[in-house]
Formats: C-alpha cells, structure tokens, sequence
C-alpha cells in the first residue's frame, strides 16, 4: 500500500474550521468567523470521514478519505488516494450530469478531502426507502444519470484517444476495484473469512448456493466482464446509499469506486438495492403500515429506472454520436437507419441483460458475503430477515441461472412477487 | 502528435556503426571492428527503418521507428514513441513465448531503435506463401504462440492489478490504435478519401458492400468491441507479414501495434490472412504449379492454427489458472469441475467467434481500405486479381453476416471452397 503524504493528517472536529478559514470562497461561503461555525462528523458509510459545517451565511459538507476502511479500523489499511478518483470522477462527468451531483467547491489532494455542496434537507434514498417514504423522481433521476454519465464517457461519444487517458488513469484505482472483485465476485461463492449471514437460518440456502457449480460459472462470468469490459466509465457503486433526495431532488455522491466499466454495472447496483428494498419491506411492515404500497412503488420504481435510461441512453446516441464505435461516417446513407436501430436495440438489449446479471451479483453479496445493507439488517426478528434474504437470494439466483426468462424489465416486475418470502 | 525528442536522429548506413561501435555487447557480437561490419537498410515495412549489420564473428537487427509513417511520407507524421511500445511487449510477453520471438539485445528510448537477433535464414512468412513454400511448424506455433502470449496476459493467469498497470501503459499506444480504427474498422466501409481497390472491377462490389448496412453494423459491433474489451496483451497487427519462418522456425515480429483487446483480433489477424492467401494462390497459379497442393495445405493450417491456440489456452487455463476471473478459490469442489470444463469450452467458442468476425474485418480492409497486401497485390492481371478479391470478399461477408454458419472451424474450411474466385 502507498503511505500517505507526510504532512497527512486525520481530521478533527476542532481541526476543521482553522483549515476552512484559509480557504478564502469556503470562508465567504460560511459567513462569520471559524468560532460561530458548527461542526459536526457524521460519516456512516465504511471508507471515510464526513463533516458537516454550518456558518451564519451557509453549509459545506467536507470528505476525507482516511488510510484504512473505517469499517474495520486501521488494521485494513487503504490508500487514501480514492479521493483522488473520487475527484476525477466528478469532475469528468459534471458537465453531462449537471446538478445530479453535489457541487464541488475545493479538493486538497495531500489531505485528500473534498469540500462540497451540503445537501439538505435531503437524506440518504436506502434510508428513506427503509423508512417507507417515495420519492417521486428519484428512479427516472438515476436512470437518466446513468444514461448521461455512460453514454458521454464512452466510445459511442468519444474520439477514442480521450477514453484511453481516462483508462489509464482511472486503471489506477486498483485499491478500491480490488475491494469489488474480492467481495462482490468471489468470496460470496465459497466459505470466506469476511463472509457472513444471518445464522444459523441461512446455513442452508449458503452451502446450496456454494455448491451450485452452474451459479458458480455465471458469477464468474460477469466477475470476468467486470474487469475487461470498459465500455464507459462507471459510478463504481451505485447503491441506494450513494443517493441522496429530497420529495424532488437527487444527487449521486461517493463515487471513490470509479473506473471504466461495463455499464451494466452501475445500472446492476442501483437495479439490485431496489429489488432488496423490495425484499427487506416484507420486514419492515407494521399494523399500520403493511408497505403493500410501498412494494408496488418500488417495482413501478425498476421499471422507471430501466425505461428512463434505456430512453435517455438512445436519444442521447441519436444526437451526439461523434466516437469512434458506430462512427457515422459509416451510415450516413438513409438506407442505413433501420439496420442502425436495430444494432442500437440489441445494444440496449445487452444493457439489459448486464444490468440483471450484475444486479444479481449485487444481491448475493449484500447476504453472503462481508458488507450488508441496512434494508435486511434492519430488520430485527433473525428469522423475518432470514426469510427476506432467502427469497432475494432465490430471484438472484433466477436471474443468474435463467437468464432467458427476463427478455424485457415487465419479467422481471412480473417475477419478484412470485417469489415474495413466506413470512408464515 | 508528440515531437520526438531532440537528440532523435534518423539513422543512415554510414551512421550505424559507429553507435554500434559504442555498444559493448553488440560490439562483441559483431567481432572485428566498426570498419569491417556490412551495414544494409532492408525495411520494407509501412513504418520503420530496418538495417542488417553482419560482423566477422555474429550479425544483429536494428529497427528505428520513423516519425512519419513511411509509406506516406514526412506528410503523414507519427510518434516513434511506438519503439517504447513494442519494446514493453516484448518485454512483458517473452517469459511466456520464449523462442517465438527474436531475441533482444539493447533499446534505446531516444532514438527509438532496437536492437535485436538477426534472423537467419528466416523470411517473412507472406512471402514464403506467395512463393508457393510451406512451413510444416508455422500454424502450429503461432497457434501456440497467441494462446501463450494471451493467456498469461489475461485476467485468467494475473491478479487484476498487474493487467490494469499494463492497461494504462498500453492506452498511450493512441497513435498506432488510430490507424487500426481508422484503417481496419471504418474507412473500408465507406468511400474515405484513402481508400483503393481494383478498379473499375471492383467498383460494384465495393459500392455493395457500402450499402449493406447489416454488414456495416456487424463491422462496427467489431470495433466497437476493438476498443472496449482488454481481455489480454496483443500483438495488434499479426498478419502474415509479421511472421519470419524457416522450414522449422517461426518468429513473431513487429508488435509496435500492441495494446489490451480482445484476444480474437490477433487470432483474426493470422486467421483472415491465411483466407487471404488461399485466395491470392489462385491468381498465383502456373502450368508448373496449380497451387492446388498449396491451398489444401493452407486449409489445414486454418484448422491447425485454432486447434493448437484452443488446446493449448485450455491447458494453460488448466494448469495456471492464479487470475481473478474464474478465481480458483470459488472453483474448489470436485462437484465444480463439469461446470467450469463447460464454461471453459464456451469461452473458446466465443473466441472462435471473435476470430472469424475479426478476420473478416481484417481481410475486407486489404481490399477495399488503405494498405493491401502482397499476395493479392502481387498479381499481375487485374482481372484475375479482382476475381481473387471478389471472392475473399464474398467470403469476409459472409462470415460478417452469418456467424450462425460457421460453429466451428470445419465449417470455415468447408465452406471456402464453394466460395472460390471463378477465373474463366
């Protein structure tokens, strides 16, 4: 692992508002002086510190990235330069995605924290799903995000020459794409120590799964495709965490885990948290509240998402082909068009087929393996979770093995309630 | 395009011996003194200066790259930093390929040249073929060769970090990819300024094959997968004419194109013009030699060549699997081992579909694109010529627009014979 910079230093609260002061546009920003402002570290994802601060004339919202996983503590170190593609990232799709990401004010790469946009009053989508609450554009938001990111940053876009120095570049971020290809395609398919699931109600779907030679092979497959196909480049973890909204507004943040990839991917993460929200509000139903609203939402939600990227990602390729893959030099003739819509529809149907796949692999991890949602562990009878994991396992598992069953998002949709847990 | 640096001197006759004279080793191998050595500029290439230095006690190759393409003159400039590429192929693929490529003695990274084994009776395998010559270990060893180069390249035999290191040194490789774009998978396909073909012969044929629009979109889905899947480290232009024989030896040769790709496209580059050849033999036909031996024989190197690359990937595969695609750990149980054969056999028919899409990529742009080849070019009636062409167009297209045809590699070989040029 690289050492951090020696002037490196983990930020305190009380460190906070001396650094903010030297920044001249965060200080106007803030209004007052370092004493009035508020600090408050409010970090609960796995990778970094998160501070919020508060003047009398404004909000900053300010990321670091610490050596180790925070997770695990200082005895998983990690390279703090995520931050650094966390930073390229943003800044390589913020003219396509316009104000679908926070604002980025400031990146201090020997300190590697970003200051940005504080976003309020929004909250984080996974929590406000687990919370029962809709948002009514947040699934065509991400779609169209999708859509934009991919499409401008891939070759359908690009002179190649352009794609090649983000390659390179982003090739670089093997700390955090070794951490996706360990724990989302291959230790949730055989017994390893990070492992874990809820226990000992699950022993038997696990020890199944790992013996499905055939479930195997097609996880391996799309582990494969993860790493050498890089169509466009990619969130990197697109979850329901890494969305934040309001009843209007959303905003893709943390994408330290960026990288050129295949665009099924991204779409994958956000498809498969959906389908686990789905899963998990069997669990979260009360005597007032039985979520059947809430579920049928969610399925509306996935077919929005794939319909407005699928949408989007055509019209965008209609009108700003100017990459080296389908050049239109090729098919500039008027009798080119019906074979070029259809290469386009077999595209998207790929698309498709990729966004199932990897959602699938999205899925598995999130009960088999190291990390897992708070959608599933929020629930707090053992034996409910249990039987909302085994049936995500079990559509998972559909979609891996069966590929051929979902030809359109509509099977899909029409799937999940047949395979909905047995909760008695 | 990058300036070469300004101590970059093109090198002549005269100049070579006293730099070699500066060179311990290769002073050494040459014996006697600057004086005695016989200096000859033989490149007959599109790129580079090549000079054979014979010396009283060894002989040595020095390749310079040019900074313009050489075919076309200062008017066309080009970055010689494609020494810097081809020299970390050699570098990275030797270890694996051992005696199939010429030794290499020194690398100088500012005048761009290498120095290398002169090869000794060898001569480029293009020619040989042309002659009417076989060589009984060719198809075999480049066979052995592109499975070992590529396997061991792969996400198959290296953890992911060590092929994202070579992704991004590779992805400067821009200027010799741009002519594969430009020349290989868009140009031929419409009437781009660079372009020829036996005309007017051809003329309606290349006017048909611009207006196919299914075969322009199978092309670009070609391309487009050129650009966007790293699967290994390629050779990038192995043709016939990147390959030295003897009656006993082969040598790959010439890898300034190399860059991460689809393994299918260097299978296509030898593949497609071994059909180009066994097209050409037709126009090479005389009272003294039908050239039917010689196209039998060039069939069954077809088959020997993918048979050799199938066989010996799958017990690379078998044997040095330490990659994080298809991960051993997940693989462990013998209840596994059908599964993972069978998806090992699907990944190779996979490849055997890249190789015919990309060989037919590759033997259109010989036709109707930029840079032909010597063994169509080489005869002399042009109608004869243009019914050679004819054919192996027909061919190309076919395989283009019927993948569905041609599950295996006896489907190729049967085939061309029905496709053969009608010469009277």
């Amino acid at each position: 692992m690289e050492q951090p910079n020696s002037s490196y230093q983990i930020l305190e609260t009380s460190s906070v508002p001396p650094l903010l002061a030297g920044l001249d546009r965060i200080r106007s920003m803030l209004g007052g002086d370092p004493e009035d402002w508020r600090v408050r570290e409010v970090g609960d994802g796995n990778l970094n510190l998160v501070f919020l601060v508060d003047g009398p004339a404004g909000s900053v919202c300010l990321k670091q990235a610490l050596p180790y996983v925070r997770v695990a503590g200082p005895g998983w170190p990690m390279s703090p330069d995520r931050a650094h593609f966390e930073n390229a990232y943003f800044r390589t799709v913020a003219p396509f995605v316009e104000k679908l990401i926070p604002a980025i004010y400031h990146y201090d790469p020997v300190q590697h924290f970003t200051i940005m946009e504080r976003l309020s009053p929004h909250i984080i989508l996974r929590q406000g799903l687990i919370a029962g609450h809709r948002y009514s554009n947040v699934a065509r938001d991400i779609g169209d995000y999708v859509a934009r990111a991919c499409f401008f940053t891939s070759d359908l876009a690009w002179p190649f020459e352009r794609k090649m120095g983000g390659l390179a570049l982003f090739a670089g971020n093997t700390a955090l794409i070794r951490i996706s290809v360990d724990l989302i395609f291959t230790e949730p398919y055989f017994s390893a120590p990070r492992n874990r699931h809820t226990s000992p109600q699950l022993d038997e779907a696990a020890a199944d799964l790992r013996r499905d030679a055939l479930l195997k092979v097609r996880a391996a497959r799309w582990g494969q495709k993860f790493l050498a196909e890089p169509q466009a480049l990619l969130h990197g973890d697109l979850h329901s965490g890494s969305v934040m909204v309001t009843d209007t507004d959303s905003r893709v943040i943390d994408p330290e885990f960026a990288f050129y990839g295949p665009i099924g991917f991204d779409l994958g993460a956000f498809f498969g948290n959906l389908l686990l929200s789905w899963f998990s509000q069997f669990g979260h139903a009360t005597a007032d509240d039985d979520r059947i609203a809430q579920r049928t939402w969610i399925l509306e939600q996935v077919e929005v998402f794939w319909t407005t990227f699928r949408s989007r990602f055509l019209s965008l390729w209609a009108e700003h082909a100017a990459g080296d893959a389908f050049p239109n030099a090729m098919f500039s003739a008027p009798t080119d068009a019906a074979a070029l819509q259809s290469a386009r529809s077999a595209f998207m149907d790929n698309l498709l087929g990729d966004m199932l796949g990897f959602g699938a692999c999205k899925m598995i991890r999130r009960i088999l393996g190291f990390a897992h949602v708070l959608d599933l562990e929020g629930i707090q009878d053992p034996d409910v979770r249990a039987r909302c994991e085994a049936a995500a396992l079990g559509m998972a598992a559909t979609l891996l093995r069966h590929p051929e069953h979902f030809k359109s998002i509509d099977d899909v949709t029409q799937m999940m309630p047949r395979l909905q847990p047995r909760l008695r």
